[in-house]
């Protein structure tokens, strides 16, 4: 690794570090989170810090609320939850204090971090970073509330879940960071799940758009959010263990994890695939002999979105004497509900023959920005599923991944197939 | 009790209403606090509620950052302590809003009520009245966390311990409500405690400097500076209980508990007394033979207070060939502390005879705005203890109060034999 090597021989640089609820869980963790704060500091940089509520701290507000009534106003739920943040970054001030650090916590109305009025779900509208600067230039550590902001009303917002990702990736935007380091319980992302195939390495650096695909596919390493935003302000974002030794020695720590970054890389020798991703969480949809006329993919899936499901991978088929059929994918725990939907609202509607479905499907996909240079992925990709008797039941594409949908029963042999096949078990 | 009544008479008034910890204990609670402040909603008046943090809440928050270090920093104290209000507002809005009810939440910060910046024991400097007005008039109940407030940097504060009801009352008269009501776990203000005499009785009224005295003399209440602030602003404030059922008639509960009232009882028929207040928390301290010079009492008290020990009563006998005895009294808690800044820093550098003391002692005391314009109470009340034979050991008087200190084993004797000599036992 040395993409971004270069930002360590700075004398003094800017990061901002996020720790989530596990890490900051207990208030032993959290002397050990200041004390990878203070070897930061220690080494001459500037770091502001935001930290997740306690693990666990915002279910229990939200369960009290949830107690009292079944859908609580947005505004209150947010006044509610918010102290969960409030909470941990005044712990994390007193615990570097402790250390003998100057820090500093404010909450997301004392930045202040602006947002929409759109509570339980907010977005970031803007950060003012003069207060901030201030206290860094002063040598104190800043400590700031993930997952909230206030609006133009003076009333407080929060983010929405894994919001402290996001609001951690817009601190570091706002205060032109050299990087924003998040701290997680796993080491980085990896070229597909270790627990599948054995030989799974983790990646140096993923591009935006890979991480993109990787997090839309399951790979829960960081909130879908904060890529985008990571994305917008193209942000180099390093997703990195928290489970270490919180001394390991800094120049060790900052090459750990997974570089998320904004540059392809000029190698040329890189590996044309990224990694395999996949998700087991899928079901099958069809809607047998539906007269192909205009409109009627509408008619099929409008009553679904309306039931709020969402709906992947959709293809339909060549028609056939006027009828059709037509496909689709939702995630499993939909699947009873879109079928009734479809069966009450739909069937007899557009004259469909009849529905079935299947619940033992899985997706997998190749992801790789390479593959805008590279003929034959796909190709690649479907010669070695057929040489292990995987047969392909559907496909979606985007420029940069190929997705597949097989037999469940077949899924971690197609990754563990593609994985080798594409040369992602040698070092790269 | 008329006193107040005329305020019932207005169609719709505006009260503020403060809810202590126990009150807001736990979801159910919080219900019924909800309820209560509904009827009175519901019967045309305008509603601010200040609750406290949920009972144990705050000792809980305190105690992490304790965990982390032993004298954290008052600045991040405040934050981290304030999320204990928070969380309180948020779930009476909702609990109230569950209630078909317009609810809406503040913190200290939103209304703002602005403070000095001295972190974890701030005073209120001015409160804001046109948010929360704009809100009553639209019909909603305003609920304003207590104990805290904002300074002029953004910083949030918290007020000390107990905090809550000084927020109620400076709210009370920031938006000119007709009566702040503290509901706690007590019925109100007694002549005396009714464990000790069972004729005890609840006072209808009490003036603010009767219940300063109570409140100073172990009465515990109110908080001594709520009491202050409802004596500046001359807010009526009621004491009254939060244990009854939240459906009784609201005539009924408007008329209980104990008024703080303002003006002096034009009835002539009044009791001269109000009540007998007592404290088993006392210790007395004798320096024998000390050299009866200028100054001597200042070097006698100057290192106790440098110890950060109160000093209560204080006597200096008549000086005998130029040598006195000076005794004070201590709270019994700092009795070893106090003997021991004595022996070590004061003693031989006075030149006294000796040091002794006497753990066994309480102080009791009549209160009462009457006694400045009756003579004889004091001789009353010295007969009163005479005829029982308790003998007095020092005495203290100001305007409204007598305080005697007495053997220990006489206080429950005293105490009775008082209220009935000052007719407390009959009903008013």
């Amino acid at each position: 690794m040395s993409k971004s090597g270069h930002l360590f021989l700075s004398p003094m640089a800017l990061y901002v570090h996020k720790y989530g609820g596990t890490s900051m869980g207990s208030i032993e963790r959290i002397q050990n989170v200041a004390k990878r704060v203070a070897k930061w500091h220690d080494a001459g940089h500037q770091i502001v810090v935001v930290p997740s509520a306690m693990s666990g701290e915002t279910n229990r507000l939200l369960g009290m609320a949830k107690e009292i009534m079944a859908q609580p106003d947005g505004r209150e739920l947010d006044m509610l939850a918010s102290t969960g943040e409030q909470v941990s970054v005044a712990l994390l001030a007193i615990a570097l204090q402790a250390l003998g650090k100057q820090a500093v916590s404010y909450a997301g109305w004392q930045v202040p971090i602006k947002t929409d009025s759109a509570f339980t779900k907010a977005r970031i509208r803007s950060i003012d970073d003069a207060k901030v600067r201030k206290d860094l230039n002063a040598g104190k550590i800043v400590i700031i509330t993930g997952f909230q902001g206030v609006d133009a009303d003076g009333n407080i917002t929060t983010l929405g879940r894994g919001g402290s990702d996001t609001s951690a990736v817009a601190v570091a935007a706002a205060i032109k960071a050299a990087e924003c380091l998040i701290y997680t319980d796993v080491d980085g992302v990896y070229t597909t799940d270790p627990r599948v195939v054995s030989e799974a390495r983790r990646l140096k650096t993923v591009t935006f758009e890979e991480m993109l695909e990787m997090a839309s596919l399951g790979s829960k390493v960081l909130q879908i959010r904060s890529v985008e935003f990571a994305g917008n302000y193209k942000m180099p974002t390093r997703v990195l263990s928290s489970l270490t030794d919180p001394l390991t020695p800094l120049a060790e720590e900052a090459a750990s994890g997974t570089l998320i970054s904004f540059e392809e890389d000029k190698n040329m020798e890189q590996a044309t695939i990224t990694g395999i991703a996949f998700s087991r969480d899928e079901a099958k949809i069809t809607v047998l002999g539906v007269p192909d006329r205009p409109g009627i993919a509408y008619q099929i899936l409008g009553p679904v979105a309306d039931a709020n499901i969402e709906v992947d991978m959709i293809i339909q088929n060549q028609s056939v004497e006027g009828k059709t059929d037509f496909t689709f994918t939702v995630p499993r725990g939909e699947y009873a509900k879109a079928v009734e939907v479809l069966n009450n609202s739909v069937k007899a509607h557009i004259g469909a023959a009849a529905i079935n479905g299947d619940t033992k499907v899985s997706k997998v996909s190749v992801v790789g920005v390479g593959m805008r240079s590279h003929v034959g992925i796909a190709s690649q990709m479907f010669r070695t599923l057929s040489e292990e008797g995987v047969n392909i039941q559907m496909i979606s594409t985007s420029e940069i991944k190929i997705s597949v949908l097989i037999d469940e029963k077949y899924m971690e042999l197609a990754v563990r197939a593609l994985h080798k096949a594409f040369d992602l078990d040698s070092a790269k």
